[in-house]
């Protein structure tokens, strides 16, 4: 089941500002009514903060853990987006974060999520 | 016909303000004049108003059922699309929401449509 | 429902042999389980006699219409495509005619059949 | 030759703002020096004034015919691009309206033109 | 675990030859030796016998189930695809059939594994 | 009109047997029945027959001219492609020739239209 | 060598703001440390000034001729992007202009550079 | 190891404003825990300053042998952009500059790192 | 420097014919006349013989290090790619066996390197 | 203009035969009749003799120097290939060798040329 506690990071190496962006394509959950597996990407795109005041970024081999996690968990997508969204503030609260999750399709939908926490630059917003 | 009544929202699972987007690129109705049947693709984004406040989202297989409703309607490009921007509007009652349909030509043209209700963030809206 | 009588066909421009590939994006049928559309494309591939032995060609719209009169039908992807190729053999009687429908995919498996009469070239068959 | 009287037009369907793009990939003109063909492709995107200002909407079987009118014009590209937008404009005294051409290119050399009528929004401009 | 039970199938609609492709672009397994995750595509080629001498094809929603069962099997790329070429072999007896899986990646390596049953057309094995 | 006069040839320039490929993607002719204009491709390829036995090439400049000969002719796909061939396979009495034709479609059904003179290898016949 | 008597213009023909993009795909010129050839794209975007106020374009083929004429002369990118510029800014003192060369790489690098005239419009810019 | 005096630079050829965009696909550096190497591509945007006041533009052969200088060092993906942005900021004191790596993944992530200095342009942030 | 005794096997699974392909997109070498490195990427084909006769098949991660032995070697294009077939026929005395080198290019050229060993199939050849 | 003494060969490193490909996409000549210049890409495609036979391999740098020699020479498409053909078969006495060049295109019409030398095998000649 998903858990938080598998995400591990590390301080920043700079004082000013950067963007991180992770992509995993291999992201895997069940849906939590028909018991199917669901299948997409997930994005993560942050700014931590600078240096002096605590700025931490997510270590890569934690994360892919995290997402491992969800593989048996029966979960909306909408949920899997918020929550990868909250562990990750939680984890590192930087100066701002984008969880954006692209579903592969259901009965001929497919679907897109986007969460946030922070003041995410709009050229991110889609 | 198209039969909003097919449609079924739930709550909103986070505070937060997020978005989502569902895009059908099965979409088919009748064009009103020559009985032929047209092609297309739908794509609905929108931001749910937070939890306190009574935001829905549109269910996901209730959405597949009520495009489905469309199948053998006549009717134009503009009223599809303003149709289903004014029955999902009704159902959810969004911060803001867009619909945007993509229809495969006729006559050696394609179309697209945009029908929006609130206030939907530029970067949407091509 | 699929009627052949749709279908017409006219007298071969040339004795010399020729061939003819006709393809279809927005073919829509309809499960027979689960009465959810099914959307796909079908094409057709062709060698007609020669104009001396009563070779015949497909007419480009009574295809379209025939294709069309699938629309409501509950049927199988392999019985549409037979259905096709048993119909488009009795019509033009060609050297050899190849079906093959190309589907868009139900539970995250897309599929495609390939049906033939007569004998056809192997760089045709995939 | 092009003819503005082939255009029609019907009243919006809806009070609220809404975008229509229509996109003709199949243009040839003229060229009036040397007289060989131009290729490429017109864009027409716009916003209809709302229905109670009296807002129309191109019909598009007439759109079709009226950009088949310029088949034989010798015309420069960038005066097809500013007739298009005078006709259209004309037509439907829309909000605003864009016209954008894209031609295939000759002597190595590929071109686009932009019209606009009115305050077209800045992401439709490119 | 991997079921060959769940594999279902039904009779041939034709006498004449015909040939069926599924491609499921959603499968995933577990690497035997790290425990992480395998994703992939499964690819599945066959031509049923005749309906006379008793042909059969599998059934689609049965195969979806089928592949879902490998989901948390640690099990080789070469084993999948092996296992899955006898289990189809041993349920349709089929005049040729081709299991052709495609991996992701590991370590920068992307993989593809081709098992076969029977004399299958030189034009299907890459 | 379609007019074979307009098309020039030159001697082959060596004795060895080599291949040529012209590609026309600005086609355009008029349909015989609707009296719209038709779109497409047209490819010729053709192999010389060697210098010492009169081998000929198709001068680039008077095939662009022949093709722009077609603009205004009411002609079906099947002739268009026969004529070219006929009228190449006259002027240049070459080894081999095939004329692929690739139409942009009508009705949603796009085609091509393969005509042959001679031995043709089986791997440019699609 | 480059020579901008080579360029010749038109008065623009209408009073209302449009914008210019022209695209040559086969620029070359040679790099004058190593004598070895360039190769590259090179595109103009102008909004040239209204007609009253003597807006000017440049003519397409004289701008093919003025591209020629850097075939064999040694210049850096960063040169020839400034040239461009300041040939055709003095040229058509247009309200605004950009000229954008896309180099296909020396080394392992490839490179772009931007050149502007004036208040060139943000969606340009890259 | 990385060495910054490796890079070289040239006074700007403009006092106009422009901005030059270097993209090299072949990095490659190791991966300080693992030891395995890591593959992507390096892109350097900037703007330098005017010549007046001393601009400077990163000299193109110099900055590949720099890039070279990373092969065998072990290295983050956060320091290799960081590092790359202080030693060119140093170098060319450009009116802005942006670093931006992109990794071919590891263990199904792929990432992307975002460093600047100065004011850049948002169109250039993604 | 490249190291056969890095290579690894295993039994191959299966006594019927069957065909692996690992494609490695992330290879590097140095050129042995510039000293500059060289980037490109190696496929391996091969069929290993039935387990009765004591087939082998290359184990993945050995492969990976294989390849990383390359990477400070000096040696040309085609002294990699016999070097590779010959150490793994060595390896695994296959049925037969493709190596497919696939450069990215120096001075404007690119370049493919094919090595076999034993009766490969056609369809693979290319 | 071309100059077959600036291409050099190096001894295949080889007893066992195997094929090397090189692809230029940077070739330009000028056109004989109106001085302008074309623009394509050159492959050449071969199977040196064995070691001990003698055979030999184009060197690389040899060839681009070759290839520029090109660049201000008045010649057709048709004589371009069939040169480089005779030179480098003429060079290196290969089991068997293909040039082919692909035209960017006059005039709308863009062409592909294949010359051979020996028994190409039927995969390479398209």
């Amino acid at each position: 089941m998903p858990d938080a506690k598998l995400l591990e990071a590390f301080p920043t190496p700079a004082e000013s500002p950067f963007v991180i962006e992770h992509v995993n394509e291999e992201f895997t959950s069940v849906c939590p009514v028909t018991g199917h597996p669901d299948f997409g990407a997930v994005a993560v795109v942050f700014q931590p903060k600078g240096a002096k005041t605590g700025g931490r970024c997510v270590e890569l081999k934690s994360l892919k853990l995290y997402f491992q996690s969800f593989r048996n968990e029966g979960i909306y997508y909408e949920a899997v987006t918020n929550r990868i969204r909250d562990d990750l503030a939680a984890l590192m609260k930087p100066d701002w974060l984008l969880v954006r999750t692209d579903w592969r399709g259901r009965g001929g939908i497919r679907s897109r999520v986007f969460a946030t926490s922070g003041d995410v630059p709009a050229h991110w917003l889609k």
